[in-house]
């Protein structure tokens, strides 16, 4: 199973667009073999409750934390704990945006990081995450 | 109809006066014929939930977002996304107090600040948005 | 008496537009039954000699300080021996232009701030002086 | 009573040793003639809401933020209204890990701050508390 | 055609290892039905000579420019005027080492960045490269 | 007509050569067909006050604004309104003297900067004045 | 044998009260079966040659280091070359004083810090230092 | 002859004190047998326009640039050029107050500083430059 | 002779108009009597090369270095060792593009600098090196 | 009684000229009925131990404390323990030196600061010192 | 055998000085029993060419990368993955110059630095090596 | 006579390999017909005698200032006063470790500085301090 957690970027995708992805990431995920739960909060705690529950759970975390990506040390310290393959997307490249943007809480622990290719970020990182968890259980 | 959110910061109002500006905002805005939902919450993610509600329900809003104007880029990313006229207002003016009250994210997308007058901070707003609202709806 | 003091903002405003800030200004006080005196220059000396003698004859100031809010300790200084209220206005929002502009030395001293609001930044600080000074004169 | 606010840490802590602590704490507090209330959440309002609520019916609080210690300054204002002892604490030395971790906007606003000593830092903090509160109601 | 430049990150690969990924890019683009040109230089001028060249022959670029991503404002310049897909890859995730190398020249201009993730970092580049291609061509 | 303004860099000029720099500008620009309005002044209030009235009756300005070069934001303000073709000039390299003297205000707005020429800097920015002018009226 | 060193922070103390210290905690220190050292000094090197003495015969240290908190390098490097346990106390909240004293060299090398708690803070380090100890000889 | 320029430190002396200075400076240079010009302003480029011609007419300066010691390099050009002894002085310790009153351009060219005792910072001043100038006159 | 380095500033100039640039420089340095020697590299050490031969055989330089004037100390020490007359052009003035490019190493030796006035900077740069040249010789 | 403190500043001064600044400095003193103890140091620690002794036995304190100015926290919290009026003196002005020489600790809680006058420096400080002991003691 | 490296710090040395320091060099590796390499570039690719063959055929470096040694991350990766001795050289000591200089990449990852003694430096180096190399292969 | 100064790093060497270090280093110095005067101490004030003492009775200094490295503008002011050859050596490479170990007051005035070589770095030293004696005393 791998867990997909995320903030909505709202200024970017309207409702209609998330469940796009969610299907997309959801058939990709199944085409290898896995298993997503695909969730999304605007509450920095809750995401830190769900890579709680990953760490007995999942396999792995595709993680967007939008905002939260600048600014929560909470969510890098559960993620730190987690000891699972991490991957990090986001749809813009955040490097093009205000300067606030481009110190990431997350980079410090993701395995790796995939930004910047609109809805196929999540996709790229379905199948590293995919990858990494094979090797891991060889 | 206008939306108000807001923290509360506790360390200036008790629970009595809370209510009194509500009903001094909820009579100014009847008075110039708008309705007011007034909203508190201690949760990030609430404020940016009820942000993401009022770009549906909302012709404005009106925010006090106390301590997360400085730290919450979350609750930034939502205003941008809003697409409607925002007044941010504090009662105390945050530039005489400490250094990192200097900042604020909320800022950088309202369209006008209003701050240091007290309670009548949030009077003004409701003088300033209905103006702005009507500014757009000709 | 109310003192209304500021540099214009060329790149914002043509001449005609000051003259009709300062009707509107006139107006409204006018109607809550205070007297402005209305004053414009590039020179930040002048600024400081007004303001000095705001001291003596004026009940409170509302003050645009445009380029010199960012530089002036000069006009802070004399603000800072006032002893009246003090309404910092500016007609765009200065936290969404340079960097340099965030910094106010007029915002440590003056009671309340009310910006980005174009012309109307104007009206409600004349709003905003009224309730001050009498409250102040009770 | 005594209000025992935290996050988990949970890098270094799994559930059963926070029941320990939660035991440890319990025991001494009786022992010393106070009443516990221990609570853990990730959620940053929670813990606002929860200080909030110290100020009407604890004689003191004991803080572990966790992460939150660097970033909330909300956490920070509702301590700061709280008029009563605060015993900061932290399990490990934070000023032997990464660099945003030596600012702690909590001992801004607390009386004292033990750190460094695993469990045993809640157990001085009883004590410590303890004695703030006696001296407090003499 | 698509352009794959580097220098070869000699911490971590020897000359053996970088065949092999050459190898695999080769395979993989041609599966995709693009043709790679393959370089690698520790000459800072020769990669800016090739993105210029890139930018007459090529459909696109993957570029892991080690530590000139650090340093190179030419690198950067040469890119900026390149107006073709970039994807800007690493072997490891800069962000878990020295602070200099937080800082990427490449990412101001680059599509999208993929990293952290070893030589699967330089596969995924492919397929995202070709889909950008693709969908440009359309 | 041009209109050149200054400081006068009293620790590198005496009175007459002064006088000389005008007579040699002067003659330049009237072999090109321009007119020149030369002037000096130690008031920061009075260099704005000329730039507006420049940018009703000047074709172009040439400044030498020596110490406020690096402290003034409103002749910054005053040249961003001007819309004409802007030099910057200065007899020595600021870059080669104290720190402070690295940041120029007024180049965020000059169309050009010339300067380290001695009095040379004034006649070759006659000469691109000139081009700039005619550029722009054909 | 426990060895406490300290300066005076004579801001604070007068000698009463100095002594007063030295005798709780030579109390405290004796129920629990420790030996004290209690030592002052105001030079820098006698401190480090004291901490140096304490590697041969000390079980461990409680420092007070007040000023040289902040500028020491030298009690830096002579502490972390002790490898006893060592809790730094301080009799006031150094957080809440000014910017440079946030920064304590002492910290990086300390088991524990306990600050804040006035005299307590020496008897609650006691107890701590104890439990280490103990926990070591074990 | 001496030359005495200064802004009047508004938020300190009234006018009649500025003229007790004024008188007890005025005595105290008859007595050493120099002739004193005492000026004030509060415009940057008069006090500038008052160097210059001081170094046609004085044989020193005694500065109070208030609050221009901390913006004004207009004033330190033109002070540099003087080749005059100079003191600056200032009523109060500019170190005990805010941050930016920390830095003094007037400093990198003072031959000597006298601060914060109050109005006996002019007769000391006094008293130094009269050696000054009969050393240099030697 | 007269030495003309550069970069090509890919992003701006197509490779005609360097060519034109080529022609117009030389034409203008004929007319004054000067040889040019027009050279183009994108490697820093070429570029070092070729200052290090114009010490034997240049009267002077005129360089446009475009992203290594923001980066090469190495160009800067060659320059520095060359003891002729040295003017840095750029076409664009760098004061009004990204922060790193308001850095410039060449400034620091340079004798003048001329930028913004697209390619007559480069012969407003011939007349000049022509001046400097003339002047030394005499 | 007056206590001079001070270290050598030994690369200015030789042993002889030393001793005639202490015999001026006693001379003068003398001659206003006051008593000096005149010491120097190279220890920090026996600084302090004079500042301490002074609180009980000086009615104030001239001091240069050479390079300790720019390091010493512990001289610091000495003097603002003493409650006596405190002259910092500097033969020559910090502020024309080194950037690190232009923080200084004293100056946060000296009452005056006179520098830049060579040997006159100690001898207004006496005058100064004498000025503030008897205003006191009235 | 042992490769030494370097830029030639062209502002210091002339081309005959050069030889002088590698005939000194190449006859005190002779006479300690080891062969030398010498060479010079003012390409930073082909220092990091050359640091990459030496990893396969020298025993050991010695470097003076001049400009590179501040600004080179390339050059840097390369010698951390040399696992061999490295001394880095500098003729003059970098402290004593610009800011900028003061950094050192090579730094980080060499054995032993030794600078400011001119051309000895390089002997002295040749010696340290020399010991290094001895001491390995025991 | 060379004057050896140090304080002992007390973290890397024992008693025995103190005294060893300065065996090795007077029978080298002896080798070459030097006589040293080998001293250690932990306080400041001591070293800062010691390099008052060398200006009279020795020919240079070998200095390991440790920790003072980083913190002692007294002991750079006194070494600044020598105006004698001066070593600066370290056991370790301060540039690996910690980064206030990268500043170092004592480079801004050493002749020469060599370190990261363990006690090779004193013996070296020597040598370099015996060139540079005999250079100057021909």
């Amino acid at each position: 199973m791998l867990n997909l957690l995320g903030t909505r970027e709202p200024e970017i995708y309207g409702s209609t667009t998330l469940a796009d992805i969610k299907k997309a990431v959801t058939a990709r995920a199944k085409a290898v073999g896995l298993q997503v739960v695909f969730r999304q909060s605007n509450h920095e705690g809750e995401l830190v409750n769900w890579v709680q529950e990953a760490s007995k759970k999942a396999s792995g975390v595709i993680i967007n934390a939008a905002a939260y990506t600048h600014t929560s040390v909470a969510l890098l310290d559960s993620l730190r704990a987690l000891n699972k393959p991490i991957i990090e997307v986001h749809l813009s490249n955040p490097y093009q945006r205000e300067r606030y943007r481009r110190h990431s809480y997350i980079s410090e622990v993701a395995t790796g990081v995939i930004c910047g290719l609109r809805d196929n970020s999540y996709l790229l990182a379905v199948d590293a995450l995919t990858k990494l968890i094979k090797a891991k259980s060889k």
